[in-house]
């Protein structure tokens, strides 16, 4: 990974969590040392850190530093009393974002390492600490995996087209729908993107265009409402996105947006590829209308950072995801293998 | 005209012009007195009054103000110096938007009346009010029919959908692409209207969203990313948009996301509209391809009132229009007719 592509979480050299402030990009590029498993929550919650994998793996140091170094634990009475603690921990971290499934899967793997430790006699703090490295270690795995998976299908000097962030802001590692480009980027300086703003939230203007023009990657922001102009154009060669669920039939839940660009790239016979890890296909969901898409406050649509820009009392309809179904998709790439949407059941357990 | 339909321009009592200053919209409803050609094309060029027929009118005005009530002229010698003076005033109006249309049409017009006043001995002052009221009228008549034939292809207990503000605050009337709407809902209260904010000068939540509330028609705002998955759901029944031009063929160029929705529209087999008076057709153009797309500036996009949304030296595309092809259309709707857009060119004499 070129060391140009923003880390946005570290460990501090006191073993504290360093992480690159979020909510301020682009304007600024500010790192917080969170000292406590108070300001970590605080920054969960308020979406200074984000992105599905990424909180999970925050979640995960969290619970590191709330062993704390004298996690070393004798007597049977201490041990129980700090295995609380560890619970007690992963409880508090898991009310933040009550919805991320990624960050329950992450605290639930941590307080099975500090049971089986303590049973077995082990360190809680260096379990912990394993445990938490082997978690963002995997993720960083699987989003090279899907890196190398999904550069193939990038054509030589071409455009691709992304929505919302699903980038190295949102992973441990080069991201999911970015992998690719990055990957092909790192070979031989390709492709070109075309990134949409994404509103309401503007996570593509804020972070994807800010992290690929940091990687050197050529950008070129567009509103929402170009895309498919953008398209139509004839430089785009492949559309690459994300996934917050994959249902069994390959029906794909996204950052709102994503349908309108999946009918845009079928009227102009663009490859639509969605990149996610294995782990977002969740088999005991039928198909997309079995998916519960989240509605956010009309205060998102009404106004942007304190300006307003809509009438007082006008109704607002604000989905945060939408369902593409999966006759609109070429190919889901995943850390297990580049499947035909309908086949994506096949590749969990 | 229901007294809540906002009137965007209006004579004050002492002849000067009253504008609603359309760039404090939502926030502030605020009229501007007019008291100098100065202050008009300041305006105009600003942006406090837009909407080509409106800038068309608001013109006008600006021409009947410059002649004065003392526009009564006598001798050869100083009919002739008015009339110079209000072709100066033309020049310097013509000037304020140097591509839109209607302007100059309007411009034209009052230049002419001018000439024929002076020659034929009448009063100018008189005379050139008789014009700006005639262009006012006709441009309220064109509006009302439009209504009037849009109006059946609402069905009932519909929701529309539009883009952009093609309503009452661009024009002398009722709008447009609004008139249908504004037809049905004095004739039963309906339709439900969708505005996409339209992104990036938020014409949508700004001034669609604002001007539909106060006339009582109910609205729902979303991002313009949410149009393909609104249509989805069922119940958007037609589409109505304006169009800034209409090409031979019955190629359409209108506000930049027209094309997106048409495609949506299209996947989910619902009726798409376009509004315009004839004027809009131009039949020296043979089709889009050979319309030209005005790019505006990369700060539109990268910031909103002050708040910057984008890093620094990010590419950006910004095309203020896009090109909805004729096989789109279900029909275009005008003035002189409700036609197929093969058959636009046939109701221009």
């Amino acid at each position: 990974m070129p060391t140009t592509i923003p880390e946005p979480i570290a460990w501090s050299p006191d073993r504290t969590i360093r992480i690159l402030d979020q909510t301020l990009l682009p304007e600024e590029e500010r790192y917080l040392e969170l000292r406590t498993l108070e300001e970590l929550a605080e920054a969960i919650r308020s979406l200074r850190v984000r992105g599905a994998p990424l909180i999970g793996i925050a979640a995960a140091m969290g619970v590191v530093m709330a062993a704390g170094r004298e996690g070393q634990v004798d007597g049977a009475v201490a041990a129980q009393e700090e295995l609380s603690n560890i619970r007690e921990a992963c409880a508090r971290l898991g009310a933040t974002r009550p919805t991320a499934v990624n960050l329950q899967w992450a605290l639930d793997r941590m307080a099975r390492r500090a049971e089986s430790a303590v049973r077995q006699g082990h360190g809680l703090y260096d379990a912990l600490l394993e445990e938490a490295k082997a978690i963002w270690d995997e993720d960083r795995r699987m989003c090279d995996r899907i890196g190398e998976l999904g550069a193939p299908l990038i054509p030589h000097r071409a455009t691709v087209c992304t929505v919302c962030n699903a980038g190295a802001l949102a992973t441990g590692g080069i991201g999911t729908a970015l992998a690719p480009v990055y990957v092909q980027h790192r070979a031989r300086g390709e492709p070109h993107v075309i990134v949409p703003e994404t509103r309401p939230l503007l996570q593509g203007s804020r972070l994807t265009a800010w992290e690929l023009q940091r990687a050197g990657v050529p950008v070129t922001l567009i509103a929402d409402s170009m895309v498919a102009s953008r398209l139509r154009l004839g430089d785009v060669r492949a559309v690459f996105v994300g996934a917050d669920r994959i249902a069994r039939n390959g029906d794909v839940a996204n950052k709102i947006g994503t349908y309108g660009l999946a009918l845009a790239a079928r009227a102009h016979q663009i490859p639509f590829y969605v990149a996610a890890p294995s782990s977002t296909v969740d088999v005991a969901t039928p198909n997309g209308a079995a998916i519960p898409i989240e509605e956010r406050s009309p205060e998102e649509i009404m106004a942007w950072r304190g300006q307003r820009s809509a009438p007082n009392g006008v109704g607002v309809w604000n989905p945060a995801f939408d369902v593409t179904p999966a006759e609109l998709i070429t190919a889901i790439v995943t850390d297990r293998g580049v499947v035909a949407p309908k086949d994506v059941a096949r590749i969990i357990d």
